[in-house]
């Protein structure tokens, strides 16, 4: 009796990981209906991060109402896993710019201050620990937005709070942590972060990331004087240099913020999910491990899914086989990386549309075939 | 040291059966450079299966200059094989429904004249034993073009020779036989055949092909009478009866001429094939069979390439695996045909014509990834 372990991240636009991890587990079960399957879907710490970990943990989805990057009230989720002390925040969630509308993209004004109350939420719900997936922001404020929700104050030298967004750091004095949540002090906060930028100048958030908020040139350059000026007024308050340190500039300098005030760990995303999702036993259980996401290519290597569950599974000796939507130039540096084999799962001429709606049903068949060839020679 | 033979047929529009075969070759010599390939390019009796045979057994391509069915002189080829005294005539090649015009199309006058001219060339290269691929004929003439061809007199009963193609057949006295080439006594011919229909009747040639070769319900009720003369006139003269013959109405009626005049063994095509490419053997030889086709769905199973090979494979117990361009509903039943295993090749969302383009790559990419599957549990 062989042990299946299903563990895909999302296919972008079809299937939830879960989802893909499922029609997985059909085509397994259609081969070889004898087989012990487990599905533990994955997510390499962007979209899809939170669900995926409720999914893999039996955890709920709960949605509370924050404020937007513009200030906006919305409706976002947070995930509390399966523990019911674990909390999981992307900031994608309450301060993405998949909230905006291209028009509205404004860095200078835009907030991370709906994150802080997605935070503040799972504080209440009794997170002992909370994951926060950075990416996919619309801000560029340095996290002072998640600050000013969890009840710090950001004052200008006449003691006057500072407007939302980061244009308005350039005028910080001091940061008034008195009303800071206190409960902040007993959580652990660890980071899912794929990104070592710095905090500020030419690698920095505003510089690198910035344009693709909304920032011109010259606003690139303000908010570059606005994440410095946060950073000297944290040295000197905190005694904690964090301008240069790697992971800083992450979600327009949400990291900095959590380094600094929130005492973060970070880790990359993928090794942070597969940590919570607890691979390493579902992998050492398994006999074959199947991983996959929308689109692979060499650069999957880089910190996606398949390849953080390709080198956990070879901690164990276990064959690992992605199937995926797209398969993009550079499979060789994947066999490398510990993935064994890569199958596409489109049918034949197809397009994008046809192929995200069929997808479940093109995983499953393709599984199925691959699990028949694995049986040819057992 | 893994024994493997690649045995597709080819990949219409894209990839020549040795083609396909060398495109799995380079694919398993990726995943495993020790292991040993032999390619069979293989077919079902249709287009390609003298390309198929000539590259099967290293024969050669004759070109030849004949008729096409409006009498029109061009250039056709026939295979010779390795053994050099098997040749292989598809009268597709001189007589095909792809030599004409959508216009041209007129079942009343096109005639087999031209695979007749083939099959004296063939004689003439010292062939002992013909194989001929029926299919895919513009022609309703019983063969009556072929045995013109090849010296018979077709004459009225004022022994005037009758004009060319199906229509004028109803005019039919009697066939003069004395001018027919002597060598066809002493020639073993076989004709690749898939069809049972007889030669006349509502199940017969020209009521179930003669609408797509341009035969109008008029014409359909002619040409059925003309065949059935031609039936009266071989009964009463060879004392053969041919118009029930299982297979008389294959290519317009050519079945009946090749039975009655030229005492052709039928073969379901892909049988035919196999025999003559020697796959039992190299069947036996491999340690894993990899065939494939452009196409492949449940249909497949019907004397198909992939089901043949299948079959053949599984007479020792040799595991079966079939990549294709398309796959289509009902894989299931292919399972339960032997083939164990089925893999698209398309590597996502694509256009016909880019996986056309790309054919040998993404074949080569698939069977890398199978056999790197294979080895996983090796």
């Amino acid at each position: 009796m062989t042990r299946y372990l299903c563990a895909p991240d999302s296919f972008k636009e079809s299937l939830t990981a879960i989802e893909a991890a499922q029609a997985m587990a059909r085509g397994i079960k259609k081969a070889d209906p004898e087989a012990e399957v487990r599905c533990l879907p994955m997510a390499d710490g962007g979209e899809g991060t939170t669900r995926a970990l409720v999914d893999a943990t039996s955890g709920v989805m709960r949605s509370v109402t924050v404020h937007d990057p513009l200030g906006r009230p919305i409706t976002a989720s947070f995930g509390m896993l399966g523990d019911g002390t674990t909390a999981v925040v992307e900031t994608a969630a309450a301060s993405g710019l998949g909230l905006l509308k291209s028009g509205e993209r404004d860095p200078l004004i835009t907030s991370s201050y709906g994150t802080g109350e997605l935070i503040r939420a799972a504080l209440d719900a009794g997170a002992q620990r909370i994951l926060i997936g950075l990416g996919g922001s619309a801000t560029n404020d340095a996290g002072a937005g998640i600050l000013q929700a969890l009840g710090a104050k950001l004052l200008n030298s006449l003691g006057e709070e500072l407007a939302s967004g980061g244009a308005a750091l350039a005028g910080l004095d001091h940061v008034d942590l008195d009303g800071l949540d206190p409960r902040l002090a007993e959580v652990e906060i660890v980071a899912a972060c794929d990104v070592t930028n710095p905090l500020t100048g030419p690698n920095g958030a505003s510089a690198v990331f910035g344009p693709q908020k909304g920032a011109s040139a010259t606003d690139v350059e303000l908010l570059d004087k606005s994440l410095t000026r946060f950073a000297i007024v944290v040295e000197r308050q905190l005694e904690v240099h964090i301008a240069d340190q790697p992971g800083a500039g992450a979600a327009g300098g949400i990291g900095a913020a959590l380094l600094a005030f929130l005492h973060a760990r970070f880790m990359p995303g993928v090794d942070l999910v597969i940590e919570q999702a607890g691979l390493d036993a579902a992998a050492q259980w398994a006999d074959v491990v199947f991983t996959g996401e929308g689109s692979i290519d060499f650069q999957t290597k880089f910190g996606k899914t398949p390849a953080g569950v390709a080198k956990t599974a070879k901690k164990y000796g276990r064959p690992v086989i992605a199937v995926a939507g797209h398969i993009g130039r550079g499979i060789d540096e994947l066999h490398e990386a510990g993935i064994d084999a890569v199958f596409g799962i489109a049918p034949g001429a197809a397009s994008l549309e046809n192929l995200l709606e069929h997808a479940a049903d093109n995983v499953t068949f393709t599984t199925e075939q691959i699990v028949r060839t694995l049986n040819l020679s057992a």
